[in-house]
C-alpha cells in the first residue's frame, strides 16, 4: 500500500529526526523557555522580519486556533471564516467550546473575499438588532485553504487592509505552509506584516509534530503563554518543539520540503488532466482532487491509500491525493504509471 | 403612532396585572417554590396530560433557550436548527457561549423537516471524520417559527419519530405557542407527548414576562433548577411567575389571547393580498410578512410602527406587522383602512 | 407567620406598582431604550455626578455578577473576592460557567482588605510558575456584604487605590446597595469614582426585580449591550426596569427604603444584644445574626419565618433576621416583645 | 549544573527513544488508530485486568485532566479535589475553562479523605440553599500526590466506596503514577476497578510526552474520542503515542522506571534526615522536600537546580529535589557528598 491519504502518515524528516536524537541527553527547562525554543523563535523573527513578534511553540493545529481565537475574542464576538474553513468543519466544536460562534462565508474553493468581509461587517451595523447578533471580532483564513489553494499577495494585502479598517485581528492558519510558501507569491514577511498573528505548521511538513504561532499584534501576544497553558497546549518536554523548529528553519529546510511536496503535486495533477480528470478544484499545493469514475476509485484502491472526498454523480467521485515529505519519486512514479493506464 | 413593531411593546394584559396588584402584599418564599408556582405547575401538567411533567418558570425565551441546550447537551454535542432559528440569528451567540456549536439545517419558510434531520445524522456517522465534527445531540425547532409559520401535527410526529429513532432531545421553542395552539393542529398535549421539551411563551401574550418550560423527559428535568440558578434564570420574586401563569392558565385565557392576537392578523393578510401585495412567507400567526413598494412604506411609516425585514428588489421592500395582546380592533381597523388607500 | 427569611417575600412598593400600573397600557420599543429607561439612566448619572457613565438595567443579581465578569476578564483570568463572596457561594458556579476561577481572600466578617488584595498580586508576579496560575483580572466586594457589614469610605478608598496600582477593574455588587448607602459613608458619586462598576439593587429593596449597573470605565462599557442580550439579561419589555428604576430613584426613594429596612434592623439588633445574644457578625444592615439558643429557636419559629445560618455548637445556632421594605412597624414590635420573653 | 528542578528536564529513555527512530520510517494512519496504539492499549488493558476499558492517549496532563472532567461533568457540577491539588493550583484554570468549579478540599499531605468528600456530600445536600450551590459531581486525586505522598490501597478502596455512594465518578491523575506504583500497595488492576478514570502518565517518567487514559466506566467512554479532538488533545501523528508507550509497557519498563526514580528518592530523603535535616512534608516518591537553612540554599545552588517551594521561616526554605529516569547514580552520589558536607 503506498499512501497518499494524508500528509502526516510517517514520522518525522531525517534531519528532524536526527536532531532529537542528538540532543535528547541535554538537560533543559521545561514550558518552552529553553536554549532551542529561544533559538528557534529567533530565527523565525528574522525571517519574518518582525524583531518584536511573540513566537509561540504549539503541538497542533486545533490548539493553535482555539488557543488563538480564544485570545483575540470578547465573548460576544465571533470569528469569521470561510464555510469550508478548518474551524468549522473539523474541530469538533473546539472554537465554539471557547464561547465563540464561527461567523461563515460562502467560499469559493475554499477562499473568502475581502469584500465579503467588508459586506458583512456593514450588514452587521446595518442591522436594526445588531446587538442581538454575534459581532464579527476577527478574521480566519487557512493559507492554503484546505481545499490546497492560495490566496495571492494583492487578495491577502485587500483582506488585510479591510480587516484593519473594521478592527478585525486577522488570523492566517497555516498548518501547510510551508506548501504555501512555496505555491504562492506570500513570503513571511509578507504575514507578519499583514496578519495580527499566524502559523507555520510542522506537523504537515517533516516534524513529529509542532506549530509555530507568531503573533505581532502586541494586544494580542499580552500574557499569551497563561492561555497556552489553560488550553492543554503547554508541553512539558517544550525543548521538543524547539530543537525541531531549529532544524525546520534552518537553511530554508521548510522551504525545501514544501516545495518537494508541492513539486510532486503537480506531477500528480498534470498525469490527471492529462488523462482528462477534471479536478473537483484546481488546487496550487499538496493536495489534488480529481474527480475519478467509481471504477477508477476500485482500482486505485488496491494498491493506494487515499482520501474519498464526495459523490459528485452516480458514476464518479472526488477523491484527495496528498503528498508529504515522505512521498518518494518512485511513489509518484508507480501511482503515475497507474493513472495513465486506467480505462476511464 | 400606533405600534405593530412586535408583540412586546405594552404592559401585561389587564387579568394579569390584576392578579399581580391582588397579590402584591403576600409574603412568599423565593426563587419558585410559592404556592403560586406549583398551583400554575399542576394547571400546566393537567393541560399537557402530563402529570410527571417538570415545569419550570424563566423570564426570558434567550434564557430559557440557553439552560435547556446547555442541560441537554455534552460538550461535543450541537443542536440542530433552522438556519432562520432564533438561537442561530437573534441571541448573540448565547448559544455558544454555553460551549456548543448552533449545527444549521436550510429551512423553507423557517421549518425544517424530519427528513433533513435524519439525513444530517446519517451523514455525521457516515464521514470518515466523524469524530472530528459536532456531533448533533437534540432538535430545536420554533412553533410558529420565527416566519410565524406553524408545523402540523403530522409534521412534529414525524420529527418526533426521527429524533427517537436517533436519540435526540426534541426541543421546541414556544416563544409564541399561544399563537401557535391558534393556528395549528398541535395540542399541549401533543406537545408533552412528542417533544422531550417545550415552552409556553407569556413575554409575547399579555405577560409582563415569563416562559413556562415543560420539560418530560426526566433525565433532563434532573437538576434543572441548579441550571437555571446557574444561568441567571432563578428570578428571586419567582411568585411573580407564578401568579401570571396561574392567571394565563386559568379559563384558557393563554388561548384567547393566542386566537386574538392571530385572528387580527389574519384580517392585515387577507387585506394585503386583496390589495395585490406578496407576502414574504403566508404566515399564520400573527406576525404578517407583506412585500410592499417602497413608497408604501414611507407612506405607512407615518402613522404606524413596524419593522423592516428585508429588501426584497430596488423598488420593494418586505416588512413585518406584529400583532399583540393589546392590539385592537380600532387599530387594525385603521391600518386596514390605509392599506386599502395605498397606491401601488 | 411573620416573616423575616429574606427581603424579596413580598411584590413592590406600593409606588413602584403604582407606576407600573400607571405605564401599563403605554406602547414602547423593547429591550431598553424606551423613554423610562432612558429617564432612569439621566438620573442616576446625575445621582452619581457621572454623566459619562453607562447604565443598564438587568433583571438579577447573578445576571448581573456574571454579564460584568464576563465582560471584564480574558479568559486566563480570574475574580479576586471574599470567600464567603455571593459569586461564590451561591450562583451555582455562574461565574465559572463563564470559564473564570473565582479566586477567594479569607474574609474578615465578610470583607477583604486592599492589603489581602495587593499581597494576592504581588504573590502571583513573584510565583516561578505565575503563568501556571489564574492571573487575578478584577476585584469582586459586596456593599453590604453577604453578612451585612459594609465598607467604609476609607477602605473602600484604599482598595480602589490598589486596584488601580495592579490595573484591577473593581466591581462592586449592589445588590443591597440601598441599605448600604444607609448605613456607611459611602455615597453613590463615591462609588462613581472609585470603581469601575457597581450596581444599585432593586430587588431586595422594594422593586418586583432589577438591579441598575453603572459602568465608569468606558472599556467595560463598550458593547456591554451584546453581552447582556447573551447572557439571557436583555428583557424584552425593558420599560418594565425603566419604570421601576425612575419610581426608585425619584425623591430618594431608594434612601428612604433603604434607611427604613436598616432602622427597623437596628431596633432588632439592640434587642437582641440587650437580651444577652451574642451576634455571629454585627451587622450594620438590615440582615441580623443573633446566635440563639436551640430552644429560642424552636420558640421563635413557631410565628415567625428567618433562615437557619450555621450550627454554633451543640446548643447554640446562629440564624438570620431579614428586614424588607415591607416589614411593618408592627411586625417588628412583635418580634421584640417575643425576643424579650425568650427564656434562654 | 546538575538538574534536579523537576522530572522533564531531558528527551527520552533510550529505549523509547529507540522505538521512535525504528518506526520512523511506517506509514500509518493518523489519529490514534493505528496497530502502535492498537497494541499498547491492548497491553494496557491487560495489565489492569481490564479487558473493556477505554484507553485513549494523550500528549499532556492538563489536556488529560480537562478533556476527562469535561467529559464527566454536567454544568452545574464541580471537581472535589485537595485544595493543593494540580488542577486548583497549577493549571491556569483550566477546568474552570471548560465551565466547571474546583470544589477544594483541605488536604493534609496533598491527601484527602473519604470522610471529608462524605461530609462534603452531605453538607451539599443538607443546605437549604443547596440548588445555589455548585454541586459535586466527581472527585479527584492525584497518585502520588503534588507532594509525593501516596494513598494506601486502603484508602483508595475507602474513598472508592463513598463515591460510589454518593455517585460520584472517581478521577485518579496519575502524572507521576509510575513512581505511585512503586512507592504504594495499590496497583493497575486496583486502579481499574476503583476508579472510574485514571491515567498513566508517560511525560515524567521517560517518555518524550504521554498520558494513558484508561477508563472503565463505559458512560464516560462513550464518544470520548469527540471530545479528545475538541479539546485539542488529538495527535495528528498518534503512533508516536503508540510507540512510546508500546515500548513504556512491555517487560515492566514503566515500573523499573518508577522503581529507580523511587529508589534514588529514597537515597536523598535518607541523608536529609541523616543530617537533620526536616522535611516539608514526608513523600514517598521521586520528590523530596527538605527545609534547608538559606545558607544551605545558597550553597548548593551553585552546582544543582532545584526548586524553591517555600519559605517556611526568617532563615529556612523549603525546597524540591526531583529524580526522574535520568538521574544517574552519579548525580545522586554528588548531591548526598555535598549535603553531608554542608554547615547547617
Amino acid at each position: 500500500m503506498i499512501r497518499f491519504e494524508c500528509d502526516y502518515t510517517t514520522g518525522a524528516h531525517p534531519k528532524i529526526l536526527e536532531a532529537l536524537v542528538n540532543t535528547n541527553g541535554e538537560a533543559c527547562p521545561g514550558y518552552g523557555v529553553d536554549i532551542h525554543c529561544e533559538r528557534a523563535r529567533a530565527m523565525l523573527r528574522e525571517l519574518c522580519q518582525a524583531p518584536e513578534a511573540g513566537v509561540h511553540f504549539l503541538v497542533g493545529g486545533t490548539q493553535a486556533n482555539t488557543t488563538v481565537i480564544a485570545a483575540a475574542l470578547r465573548p460576544h464576538q465571533g470569528a469569521l471564516c470561510a464555510e469550508t474553513g478548518h474551524i468549522n468543519t473539523h474541530e469538533s466544536g473546539a472554537i465554539e467550546s471557547t464561547g465563540h460562534k464561527v461567523l461563515t462565508l460562502p467560499a469559493e474553493n475554499g477562499k473568502i473575499t475581502a469584500r465579503q468581509i467588508g459586506q458583512y461587517c456593514q450588514d452587521h451595523y446595518d442591522n436594526e438588532a445588531w446587538e442581538h447578533m454575534v459581532q464579527p471580532g476577527m478574521v480566519y483564513l487557512s493559507l492554503p485553504t484546505e481545499l490546497g489553494t492560495v490566496y495571492t499577495l494583492a487578495e491577502l494585502e485587500e483582506i488585510s487592509q479591510t480587516c484593519r479598517r473594521w478592527k478585525l485581528p486577522l488570523f492566517v492558519d497555516g498548518a501547510r505552509l510551508a506548501c504555501g510558501l512555496a505555491a504562492s507569491d506570500v513570503t513571511l514577511p509578507d504575514l507578519a506584516r499583514l496578519c495580527d498573528v499566524f502559523y507555520l505548521g510542522g506537523t504537515k511538513a517533516g516534524l513529529l509534530f509542532g506549530e509555530a504561532v507568531v503573533i505581532t499584534n502586541p494586544a494580542l501576544n499580552h500574557d499569551f503563554r497563561y492561555l497556552i497553558k489553560q488550553r492543554g497546549g503547554m508541553l512539558a518536554k517544550g525543548r521538543l518543539l524547539g530543537v525541531q523548529f531549529e532544524t525546520f528553519l534552518k537553511d530554508g529546510l521548510f522551504l525545501e520540503i514544501g516545495r518537494q511536496e508541492v513539486a510532486q503535486a503537480m506531477r500528480l495533477r498534470e498525469t490527471f488532466l492529462a488523462k482528462g480528470c477534471p479536478l473537483l478544484v484546481d488546487s496550487a499545493t499538496n493536495q489534488q482532487f480529481p474527480i475519478l469514475t467509481n471504477g477508477a476509485v476500485s482500482v486505485l484502491k488496491h494498491k493506494y491509500s487515499f482520501e474519498v472526498w464526495e459523490k459528485v454523480d452516480q458514476a464518479h467521485t472526488a477523491v484527495r491525493f496528498c503528498t508529504s515529505w515522505s512521498t518518494t519519486d518512485a511513489d509518484v512514479d508507480a501511482l503515475i504509471a497507474d493513472i495513465q493506464s486506467l480505462s476511464m
